[in-house]
């Protein structure tokens, strides 16, 4: 073990104890939605992007520097979701066993092997358009479908399934934020999106109908292929009061 | 400063540093919304309920068991809505003068005047039901209607705005979960207790067609009151699949 590699563990002095954070970023293509998963090295954990915040840091910023930092993603907004804060959470094993497999050997009673509750966030990108790199820990970062994830540790199978449930349950507003469909989209283009992350087939004619009943979408001029009569409409998203209300910064 | 005060201060070695927890309990008897306000002895400091985590504690236990210390509520649903983390909402002056209004004499580095970081709670009751008793910290609890809160400590108006935000945006589900209305009621008292919670006067008529779309209600029987052709329907909410979803338990 040399000396840089063991001034990298986080140390009790600068940071809060107890208290982490993790990450479900999802990824979407048009297509399929994937989930970002670290692989610690020689453990075959699974995990889900996370850290730990700084005592003069706000827990946005902290977020945010935790997601650069070990997958080297950067400028992507984050939503806060839940708070994980069960005591059969704690895992001081695992967290042992990371740490023992990157060649750190700690004692006992170090603030790392106590009990944490975490703060969850999600965010929904484009994974086409970037490239995220493991940090030291990790062996690799890759994008699993989210019906294929390998065994993750600790809670993190449930930290996914309630940002599922969540980002299902706000979809309307996630996309009219989140700048996965182009400016302009066909109403196939839309139900595509729907259907990957909701992850089941809709219906054309009621999808198209619910969509139209909501007041989201501005129809624009018929997109031009050639042959006129079967040339689709395209919409836009009509900006929604509040859609990027950032809690923290009120 | 009598021993039996003393020992009531929490101590660092029961309790999480750095978290802790505040209620926005909000109470509703059919007419108006109102908010549970305590106010600590001898200071003019106006606070929600609020707490902190024992180490060996789960998060929503702790939550359940601080607001029965803090008002007598007990039984109550509390949902969790968002962790408040920037640093600026450190506020030792006035732990310390709260601390020093009821008698203690507590040191610089006591870990009551450490940064803390909030998970907010909110529950919707029938005020008309409960009633609130203050803990020995405070001269007294009370009931504010929304637009007459007194000014708040910290950042807790911005956590009560918060709350009323996620309360309006979720309130159909809210409404069907917290028995605020008798089990069959009149379009009309439906419509009170959405003006009530969202704060404005709403028309008869697109409130009843805009429910009635929302697959909500079941209608049954018309109300007999005499006068049968006056008679209103009554209605009853249709059971939601998980919308008692306790997420700590799954």
């Amino acid at each position: 073990m040399t000396e840089s590699i063991k001034r990298q563990l986080p140390s009790y002095e600068e940071f809060i104890p107890n208290l982490a954070f993790d990450s479900v970023i999802f990824g979407f293509n048009g297509k399929q939605l994937k989930i970002l998963i670290l692989e610690y090295h020689n453990t075959g954990f699974f995990a889900l992007p996370g850290g730990f915040i700084k005592r003069k840091e706000n827990l946005q910023d902290a977020v945010t520097r935790g997601l650069k930092e070990r997958t080297g993603l950067d400028n992507i907004y984050l939503e806060q979701f839940y708070t994980f804060g069960d005591t059969r959470r704690s895992d001081p094993k695992t967290m042992k066993t990371i740490l023992e497999a990157n060649g750190f050997q700690v004692k006992r009673d170090h603030w790392l092997f106590d009990r944490f509750l975490s703060v969850a966030y999600y965010a929904l990108i484009n994974y086409n358009e970037v490239n995220p790199k493991p940090d030291e820990l990790s062996d690799s970062i890759n994008w699993y479908p989210v019906q294929e994830l390998p065994e993750l540790m600790m809670d993190h199978k449930q930290i996914v399934e309630i940002a599922l449930k969540k980002l299902r349950d706000s979809l309307d507003e996630k996309l009219v934020g989140m700048n996965l469909l182009p400016p302009k989209f066909t109403m196939k283009e839309l139900q595509k999106v729907y259907e990957a992350i909701i992850g089941e087939k809709l219906r054309r004619t009621s999808f198209q109908r619910k969509m139209l009943s909501k007041d989201l979408l501005e129809r624009h001029e018929k997109l031009f292929t050639g042959g006129a009569h079967k040339a689709p409409f395209v919409y836009s998203f009509k900006s929604f009061e509040n859609q990027s209300l950032q809690i923290e910064s009120l």
